[in-house]
């Protein structure tokens, strides 16, 4: 059998890697993508390039780590002319298609000064992140004393009141609120989080999106091979899901926090601003943990019931068998571990996500059910993708590789460490900690052992043994038994930063088509009487003399 | 008076920093621009960011580092999107335009995918690096068995043909070869240097760009403001010059070698391969340098006299009033000292140039003939410019540092180290070496005492102690006593490349007019029952209960 045509990348926002049952989540079964990595192989150190939506996504859709491209942080627009999958799938003759959400944001000023307008259908792709959008659709519909948190048209909302629910944002309204004495209760209170939302669930946003999926599939089927992204929203914050998931789980299937004493004495400067700030306060109570945690284990569990009604479609229409499969997540989600809440730093529960590769040629047949526990990015996705479809890995722009050598049972040389960024210029704490816009930025060096965490602004580092302390709890980046360890994860920082990552107009090959070529074009630099000129060319620069040329 | 109107950014190529006389040239004298170093500024301390043509130039044309903008050699395209001089400068209503050498190679590929056009305005800008191309000619017509080294059109001939010079490249023929025994003795043969190149003086490449320059101005005046690159293609090789400079110089006004057998015992494997090469031991030889640097010397001669006729002009015309006067070199030339010829390695003949900065303003009498000796970057020139018009300085784009505190006489403080950076991926030696071609790139880190260099591919350093040791000879990179030095400049060499460098769609003001902002668009992250958010938005989070929108 040939390679599988098309690509289904699938995204969930703010999965936690171990909050799937394959991945040993004890109370949230979730049979169809354990099926699918029952199917495929199922990566247990697949670390996001920013452990927050924006930067992640942009890491992955461009295949280049945060430092490369510089939209490190959500809502910080992607340089035009920076390449996307995309770029690289079309010119190998793939479509690259978005369904859902992307939380790109186009750098309209660098679009104005190359004149791309976003109706044209380069404009378009570079404000989409490369994508062709079939629905584009973040799920971001915030709407305070400064308006909305996000004023693109909103595909969801426009559904919704087609399908007559009320209100001029029944994103916020119904999809993400409940209902309380008559009067809407909004998701954004996490108190409102163990409510139904108030919406029939088939038109919540998990199974709007997987509709709008099946509906691409329908609509391509026999065509151009594609990539379709679909990009769910969920389980991301607001916390509340409809009936029936809403209480399927209860405070007595929260998994026991893990956080430590030892944890909030001296800790390092930043990681303490964190867990002061509001988000650690709150998940830091339980009665915040025991409001959320089984909302989020309804949404996942909504989402796997989405998958298995998504897989048994395309077992049904043939698609199963012709498709590579990823699934995986943005980032993950703190949960108040480390008292704290979200993601933003580097503890394995924000950092680590989830990441399900399913190929159904026979080639995969041998590693089907198998684990990996190598060093993954998920910058890998993007030259995965290209490899998948036999074109060589454009590795002057892509930053990745292809994990498909793992799916073939190969052992390739492999990354011995793995990098993540975090910008967090645009939080308070960054006032707090007297830190400017461009120092506040933090890089993670983590090895299958050592996790390393550096700050610029002249702070000490972090780093964890996660062999002796898999959960973390004790930092050693000021104990000076580990200064050889520091110096080393630093050594392989510095290295890393120095990366020639923006060579990007040139590949390697062709550089050394170029390598030493410049006396065949005349350029003759160090010669002197011409005897030094090798003898290949003896013919070309010793030939006939030429006729003296004059001023006529 | 209010600031200059207009910039006048002269560039010489491959002008080495001591061959001027007021740089301290025993031989050479240069009255005009000696005399513009004693109207303005003269910095003794200015390193180009790359130590040859194209990184140079694309660095001082974007004001960005070689690592930032990755067009790290000659002819590797500057990849479409980077911002240049042109786009900053306009967008503050200043015109930038060409009058010479650029070494800009167009993204073509970056260019198709975007759908630029390069017969369009702003096709065409981004295909010149930004600059409006009065005249763009780069003066590199080598021609072999392979045609062409440059295949655009070269004013520059076709300007020859039409005054009647003979044969199909009188660039080659005319301009950069004598004649010896009726027949062409091509300058690319430096045995022909001593000859006078067949073409009289005033066609010859320095007065015709000082031509073309003088009728741009004269085009120009009294409209909008501009700045205009003067981009000399000499003292650049082949090294030939006409009547009556061929002869103005002799081996006896050559300057002693500087070099010491010191330097190839045990030299750094890097250095040994380029003092091995063609240039190297060809610069070696005394009758090498007894041809060259005379007709070296004549060249720059020459230039001096047409800065005279240039200033002159300027003086008579009012523009010297109202212009700012920049000029420098892209890099120098060894010329034979420390066993190397051209440029590409990190000693003070090849990486620092001359830089003089005039400015007309009373603001900058004070200065007028002082001597600045901080460390200055090429890439300061861009910041500078748009300085130099009151704009602020864009400096999550431009990465160096405006002069102008200088030139008022102001102590900023200022950096404590310069980079500077070389690709030398396409040379023969990196096969030598057997380094890849992504790993065949050098860093300097200097600062007022020592010069570090660091070699990807596990090379040692190489360091030099600019106090004990200000020519260079002992390389203390790979001796013990100095780890500290070398651990210090490492450890800047780390903290630089990881410096910020890609966020350039979103300027620090911006991220800070942002900052904590999301909880006003409707974003309430980490709010449990509402009590947590500030009062300043309880009206509109507490206001009155809306109605529960229904599904109709």
């Amino acid at each position: 059998m040939a390679r599988a045509k098309n690509i289904l990348f699938i995204m969930f926002d703010q999965l936690r890697w171990d909050y799937l049952s394959c991945y040993g989540h004890p109370h949230l079964k979730t049979p169809h993508l354990d099926r699918l990595a029952a199917r495929g192989v199922r990566f247990t150190r697949c670390y996001v390039q920013s452990p927050v939506c924006g930067a992640s996504r942009m890491s992955t859709y461009t295949g280049r780590y945060v430092h490369s491209h510089g939209a490190s942080y959500n809502n910080f627009p992607l340089r035009v002319g920076e390449q996307t999958l995309g770029d690289h799938l079309r010119k190998i003759g793939v479509e690259c298609w978005l369904v859902g959400k992307t939380h790109m944001k186009a750098d309209a000023e660098g679009m104005a000064r190359l004149g791309l307008a976003s109706d044209s259908v380069i404009g378009a792709r570079v404000a989409e992140c490369g994508f062709d959008a079939w629905v584009r659709e973040d799920g971001l519909h915030g709407e305070g004393p400064a308006g909305l948190y996000d004023t693109k048209r909103s595909p969801y909302n426009e559904y919704l009141k087609s399908q007559g629910y009320g209100g001029h944002n029944p994103w916020h309204d119904h999809a993400n609120s409940g209902v309380a004495g008559g009067e809407v209760a909004s998701g954004w209170l996490m108190k409102n989080a163990p409510l139904a939302a108030h919406i029939h669930e088939e038109d919540s946003e998990t199974p709007w999106l997987t509709d709008r999926a099946m509906e691409f599939m329908a609509a391509k089927a026999g065509g151009a091979p594609w990539l379709c992204h679909l990009s769910y929203i969920k389980p991301h914050w607001p916390y509340i899901v409809p009936a029936p998931y809403h209480d399927m789980f209860g405070p007595e299937h929260v998994s026991p926090v893990v956080r430590d004493a030892r944890e909030r004495q001296d800790p390092h400067p930043i990681y303490r601003a964190f867990m002061e700030n509001l988000i650690g306060r709150s998940f830091s109570r339980d009665e915040v943990r025991d409001a959320v945690i089984p909302a989020y284990m309804g949404l996942i569990k909504q989402c796997d019931d989405q998958m298995g009604r998504l897989f048994r479609w395309m077992e049904e229409t043939g698609a199963m068998e012709d498709t590579l499969i990823v699934a995986t997540s943005d980032h993950g989600d703190y949960l108040g571990d480390h008292w704290l809440g979200e993601k933003d730093l580097f503890h394995e529960p924000s950092v680590k996500v989830p990441l399900i590769v399913y190929d159904p040629a026979p080639e995969a047949d041998a590693t089907r059910g198998t684990v990996c526990d190598e060093l993954v990015e998920q910058i890998d996705l993007a030259a995965t993708f290209v490899d998948h479809h036999g074109a060589p890995v454009p590795d002057h722009v892509l930053e990745g590789r292809s994990l498909l050598p793992f799916l073939r049972g190969e052992q390739p040389e492999w990354r011995e460490f793995a990098i993540s960024e975090y910008d967090y210029s645009t939080a308070p704490m960054a006032d707090e900690l007297g830190v400017a816009p461009r120092d506040a930025r933090l890089f993670m060096v983590a090895d299958k052992r050592w996790k390393f965490m550096h700050a610029e602004g002249g702070f000490r580092p972090m780093l964890f043994d996660m062999d002796a302390d898999p959960q973390e709890f004790r930092d050693l980046g000021g104990d000076p038994e580990y200064a050889d360890i520091v110096a080393m994860m630093r050594a392989r920082l510095a290295k890393w930063a120095r990366r020639m990552s923006q060579r990007t107009a040139l590949s390697d090959a062709a550089v050394l088509a170029i390598r030493g070529k410049t006396m065949e074009s005349g350029i003759l630099i160090g010669v002197h009487d011409g005897e030094e000129i090798p003898a290949k060319f003896h013919a070309a620069y010793h030939g006939p003399v030429r006729p003296l040329p004059e001023r006529e």
